[in-house]
């Protein structure tokens, strides 16, 4: 079965044509030109669309998106970084413009999607899919279900709060995971601390105190950086302390992390997998294993094509 | 259809004959005789089941346990308040001995369970059931399913860490929210507390520090006890910032509490719904309620029969 996954990114839209057996056959992009409305949005995805569509029986799209989704209408209902999109009405946009149905997913949700289908998650009934990029995302399959809850808003797992009163987040709250071990919170973090390490290899990996990103942390933290090694213990004690609840309320056989934070690859795996240990309970020893995603650059096409080969079957 | 409920506790078994929609017709209880030995304990529970089961015809028999049960196989595989009950095969033995089919269920479980079918939870597809009494217990139900995971041991959200380095947890950790507003926790913590308030009330109310229960505490609180609101302060923080992270992890539609600690009614509800409020993100406002169990001294028996009810169907 042929299908195409969107994937749709505040600067780009990346899409693929995606056969459920081989997976990516053909890739495209394009920008997405946020700043030009959502008309034009509209535009560029049906001209992917319709480009990867030309000569092959396509069965759906799949489209995945920052934001919280009306799954049933395959409506953006509001993202937090594209406030233009409120009641952003993709589905039967893109529908009419290609006359194939089309799926919209929350792209955390969609990249939880894509491990079960292509990746990491094949064939099991219960896992975590987290991404660790500008925010924490997640996706929860238990007992074989997707997990979305009664107002298809669930899992936000990037906020739990597991520090009280600690860093702002930019939800509202203070201490959610996602305020201390994302990738913007770990650069957010070092730049905070430049001033107590000045010869911080970070500042020299990065170029000025402006261009820190997490890469930058991780690289100096390889090379035993004390800035960075104190970041990095902070970053991944939270994000331990919030894995091992995760393990506690949804006993996953698996949990697996993407996202571009992911490829710190053994500095970040490595010391996170010794830390989970500590906060999880005797009984749930060797129930679960904590996993590098393998989608890499092509989580965001294949989880979108997920969400369109898995159709009406998710809740 | 009529079903027999046995709520297992570690000094009485309580037993009532339930009917599926008028709920309990019949009652009796027996002393669980632990010290005795398992032998004794099964054969006091047959004794329960055989005098519900006289002269109706029962469907089958419902247990609620403390403990890791092992639903296919009807065993108890480990209750951390009674060590001789590894590998307790419950449900074979009082299966032979009734002969009807039996379901064993985790007492917290069987109590989600028991709101599902006969409580506030009633035709609800995604609800979080908590028990506050020594430990903290709890049951979910997310999109229609009730949520168990790989191993069988989901959901333990009493261990979710809430304050990293907390108080001591008997589960080993620190900080999990059990440590702090679960009765026990909070007796301890205002025993602890006595030598900087030695007029508290607390202590009148209770006799002797030895005899402090987590209703004395609350008895003070309302009375703006200055202990008592710094006991019970601590834990509606812990509590309020787990519930709101159960909010986020499941999108539920109400949180349902019971347990010995929820006869404190107003003084626990009143301050923990406006605290939740506080941790809650704005996206899921209005989603959810919560709310006191209404089945109070039922609560086990309904559980353990809800089990029998819901039979195969719970994974």
């Amino acid at each position: 079965m042929l299908v195409v996954g969107i994937d749709l990114g505040g600067t780009e839209i990346k899409a693929g044509l995606v056969d459920s057996e081989k997976g990516i056959i053909k890739k495209t992009s394009h920008p997405t030109e946020v700043e030009k409305g959502n008309k034009k949005v509209i535009e560029n995805i049906t001209l992917v669309a319709l480009e990867l569509m030309k000569g092959v029986k396509v069965q759906s799209i799949g489209i995945g998106s920052p934001g919280s989704i009306d799954r049933g209408k395959g409506i953006v209902r509001f993202s937090p970084n594209f406030p233009e999109w409120h009641d952003f009405e993709l589905g039967e946009n893109i529908k009419q413009n290609t006359g194939v149905e089309v799926f919209v997913e929350n792209d955390a949700n969609a990249f939880a999607l894509g491990e079960w289908y292509f990746g990491k998650a094949k064939g099991l009934t219960d896992f975590i899919a987290l991404t660790l990029g500008t925010g924490i995302g997640s996706g929860v399959v238990c007992n074989g279900l997707f997990l979305t809850g009664k107002n298809g808003l669930a899992p936000e797992l990037g906020h739990m709060v597991v520090i009280p009163n600690g860093p702002q987040c930019g939800c509202g709250n203070r201490g959610c995971v996602e305020a201390i071990a994302s990738a913007k919170s770990i650069a957010r973090e070092a730049r905070n601390l430049l001033e107590r390490y000045p010869n911080s290899l970070v500042l020299n990996l990065a170029g000025s105190k402006e261009k820190i990103e997490s890469k930058h942390v991780f690289d100096a933290y390889k090379q035993n950086d004390p800035l960075a090694k104190v970041v990095v213990n902070f970053a991944i004690d939270a994000l331990a302390q919030a894995i091992g609840n995760y393990i506690h309320a949804f006993n996953p056989e698996k949990i697996i992390i993407g996202g571009g934070m992911s490829k710190a690859g053994d500095a970040l795996f490595i010391p996170l997998k010794q830390t989970v240990n500590k906060f999880v309970m005797t009984s749930f020893a060797n129930t679960y294993s904590i996993e590098q995603s393998l989608l890499v650059e092509d989580a965001g096409i294949l989880g979108a094509a997920s969400a369109a080969l898995y159709g009406g079957r998710v809740i």
